[in-house]
């Protein structure tokens, strides 16, 4: 079974927004086997918007289709579904009594163009919205489904998860494809390759290797359709025994999530100093639910007086050596260390850009200094890229190193 | 003109990663006046890729296509390409010479991997990379061009930002289109479409209103279309004019941005203490290049204890009222504007979810509190989403409200 996801909206085509939709729901089609076989984005245009469902019908088993049901004049979606099935807009009582509902819960009043979104393709099934005031619509063609969500992320994932998902599940219980996931650190990929090309070359019909880099860092995804399923396992651990000697992990959990699960087996807590990185490593590591176990909080010294006086940084140091430095990122560490009274610490400092480089210090050195019980270190990083990047990398580098630090640790 | 914009990847259809390339692209090519009139996303498969950029060179005048260009097995893009364009693979002296120079800088070995990919289609122009292995190629027919660039998404912008663009500006001097836009705050999309429904219909040829709803607020874009450019600063104004009563603002910088311009011209600065948001309102704002001026630092005090150590919180308080309430983040922010010695902070404390919840403060109650030179206060929110939208939201929030401080505060 194959799917098109379609995404509609002229401010995805004018790159004003990111289109999530689309990963959101590949993503969840993926896991119960429905193979995503394209996605496209097309404006908020009948003509563009009739042509591509057509070509789609013709193409998939499954459409799923998004955006363009809000109440305004430029989301005209509905009616072009409507025109395509040859089916009327009426209005669906129940879709009614439902939107009145969610307005009153929300203490807004109902107006025109509210009422217009209880008026629906007679014959689709309506799927209701409890997260916003356009429903779902579920159009069957032969054994074909067209399903139309709204645009609005959090409304999209509500229906995806309490009604698609489910539905297509019970609808086709044999379908089948799984994959396992590796991640193979400070490896290029082009050396990977060639490391593991005999093996690629050996896979058995259904089996599939992917390499999905990211800087320092290749995922690696080993794919099985159907019949296939049943060797996937055996391929797996034969990739893991081609890659003894490399540095991988296994699954494709974040690192932030792998630190924690760490943390949680040692019972060990973890606190930041930030400077450069400004929160970001911090936010990451709370993004994880349950994290308030072994995380217990972050300064961040964006100004040179908050090292001082909160972390306790030396100020002679400061002056002698610069932010930008060893001394002091290994004394942010330590000071947050002692300052919240937990195991480890990890601390950065360097130059995000644009601005603030020198010819010693260019934009993208950091300095990262991780604080344990046994001791201290620290390491000197040069990236080079733009601030957004340079900030996330210096941030999954410091997770990176005190989760080495975690794994180092003597067992308790 | 306009432009379609192909991306490649198994793992985008599979929703393993999301595709931020095709929005960087379509964001440049709109900025220079191109259309891009679909977004495609299509599996590493000759076929279908083949098929694809069939399609394109008959809808479009300009393709950029992105990724597969990678050294490994999964990447066919540059062979279908070549197949497409009727060219034979052959080694690119050139392309060779910046391939050695790039390794040789990162003290890495050729092999054979790599070295295929100075293999390139004889007859398309090689774009130099100066950030990856894998080089552009511009292939032309006709009147139209196909732009080929690597899938790495800071390779693709630099080779968009170096090459793409300004060569398209200096090809078609003759592009136009532009647009104005503005944020409406606390106005649900349906009533603000009714507001603004007899304006809309008067707008003349060329001229088009979008609106792009978030929570909370409602983006709005007036887009001009070649003649009726000229009419664009008319129609905006008009546009204001009859917003005039509601909260808006105009452009579309984000809040952190339009929080630093803010704190820059009062040359007042701020700090954060966070507890639920943990380190994102920190990270939001020094996102922002030059945001070390006016921010000094941030408390990420996620345990009770570094409430009370770090912050001062009254340990009494804490027990009588519980973290997530109004005296403990007006203590705070207090105590944060108090230790890294700002003019303005803002605190939150809250229950992210998934777990934490109760009857009087369920998953999503969030309690912000903003500190100033002249008073403090808070505010209850009451989220109810995932996780992560919980402290985005609520990290957005506390942003607005310190802006709303600085904004109404009295001048020096």
């Amino acid at each position: 079974m194959n799917a098109i996801v379609i995404t509609i909206g002229d401010e995805i085509l004018m790159g004003q927004i990111l289109d999530t939709n689309s990963r959101y729901i590949a993503g969840r089609l993926t896991e119960i086997g429905v193979e995503v076989t394209e996605m496209l984005s097309v404006p908020d245009r009948r003509e563009e918007i009739y042509n591509t469902v057509d070509y789609a019908m013709g193409e998939a088993d499954l459409i799923i289709v998004t955006g363009g049901l809000g109440p305004t004049k430029d989301d005209v979606t509905k009616k072009v579904l409507a025109e395509y099935f040859g089916m009327r807009l009426t209005l669906h009582e129940q879709a009614m009594r439902w939107l009145e509902e969610l307005l009153q819960h929300r203490n807004l009043p109902m107006n025109e163009a509210n009422r217009t979104q209880a008026y629906l393709p007679e014959g689709c099934r309506v799927l209701r919205n409890e997260k916003g005031t356009a429903p779902g619509m579920w159009f069957e063609k032969g054994w074909k489904s067209l399903i139309s969500l709204p645009g609005v992320p959090f409304e999209m994932e509500h229906l995806m998860d309490k009604c698609v998902i489910p539905e297509l599940k019970a609808k086709h219980p044999g379908l089948l494809l799984e994959y396992r996931m590796l991640k193979v650190y400070d490896v290029p990929e082009s050396q990977l390759a060639e490391h593991l090309s005999a093996w690629e070359s050996s896979l058995q019909e259904g089996l599939k290797l992917a390499y999905l880099p990211s800087p320092g860092l290749v995922r690696l995804r080993v794919t099985a359709k159907g019949e296939a399923v049943k060797h996937l396992d055996e391929a797996y651990e034969s990739l893991k025994a081609v890659l003894a000697g490399m540095k991988y992990t296994e699954g494709d959990d974040a690192i932030e999530k792998q630190l924690g699960e760490l943390l949680k087996k040692q019972g060990a807590t973890v606190a930041t100093a930030e400077s450069c990185t400004g929160g970001e490593i911090a936010h990451l590591i709370t993004s994880v639910p349950g994290s308030s176990a072994y995380f217990k909080g972050t300064v961040v010294a964006y100004h040179n007086e908050v090292k001082e006086r909160v972390l306790g940084v030396d100020a002679e140091v400061l002056e002698r050596e610069g932010a930008v430095s060893d001394p002091v990122v290994l004394q942010m560490a330590e000071g947050v260390r002692r300052l919240m009274g937990t195991d480890y610490a990890v601390a950065t400092s360097g130059v995000a850009g644009p601005d603030g480089g020198t010819p010693e210090k260019p934009v993208g050195t950091v300095w990262i200094g991780v604080a344990t019980p046994t001791g201290s270190y620290a390491r000197r990083f040069g990236f080079s890229f733009t601030r957004e990047r340079n900030i996330a990398k210096a941030a999954a580098k410091a997770i990176e190193m005190v989760m080495e630090a975690v794994r180092e640790a003597p067992r308790q």
